[in-house]
């Protein structure tokens, strides 16, 4: 039946609850909506990230975990695996998503380029909180070339 | 891995961020609180009733979409089947849930039992918004009586 898509409608309908008091809430009211998804999807990467198998990440390099993540957090979350994972060797990695599920529902039309923001927020926050769980602390952005496609870049942060 | 526990995290979360602002909201915020996530779990139960199987269900007795939703609407939301199932043959039906999933991170503390509502206004409007994409239109209320587990009650308003 319908389990796969039920984080993906509940999902949905939490940008929407943010945006239904305030459809156009301005540039700040735009960023403190973002930064509340971003947030939640960092607790609930984290969450995930700290039921992940310890003995299969222990000593890994830092690739390696980003590679975990394009593969299997990718597949626990969207049931599909990120499609291309790239490196400039020197903390910045680019996973590119050609059909991300969240960007799905959206139609493919220039003119919704700006509301993809919203449906990528969250996730940037995921995969935030499942790298900090994982001992990388990262900032993670998101850009949409052609939808529903889309990019995360993330910059490890080093201490 | 962690996907079943994807939308459990999602939903703690989305509870949490409705009361991170004003722990002790009152009476009148708690009740819009719960009224927002009874909302949200009546379109994701909308969205789901959309994807069952409609063959499945054409020309079925009331009865019998009760119990598809025991069994496969729980099992696609919650990986387990409703514990039982009573009705008093007159519009109303009382599911009953030993171990609700939402319920569990919960300790089983009588103290605890006052927070139970957050937890359960979702899944609500979850069983409502199925019931009405069926054709059922209803009430439905939860109830609590020794943690983990809850009562939902289901009361079909004849048109």
């Amino acid at each position: 039946m319908a389990d796969a898509v039920l984080f993906e409608f509940l999902h949905t309908e939490m940008v929407a609850e943010l945006w239904a008091h305030d459809p156009d809430p301005g540039p700040g009211g735009q960023n403190m909506n973002l930064s509340v998804l971003e947030s939640m999807g960092f607790r609930v990467g984290q969450a995930l990230g700290e039921r992940l198998p310890r003995e299969m990440l222990a000593f890994r390099e830092e690739l390696d975990v980003l590679k975990f993540l394009c593969k299997d957090l990718w597949l626990a979350a969207f049931q599909k695996q990120m499609d291309s994972l790239r490196t400039n060797h020197q903390g910045t990695y680019v996973l590119q998503d050609n059909s991300f599920p969240l960007l799905l529902p959206m139609a493919a039309g220039l003119q919704y380029l700006e509301e993809a923001p919203k449906f990528l927020a969250f996730t940037c926050g995921l995969l935030r909180g499942a790298l900090c769980t994982l001992g990388i602390e990262s900032v993670v952005t998101a850009s949409v070339a052609a939808l529903p496609g889309c990019k995360f870049q993330v910059v490890i942060q080093n201490s």
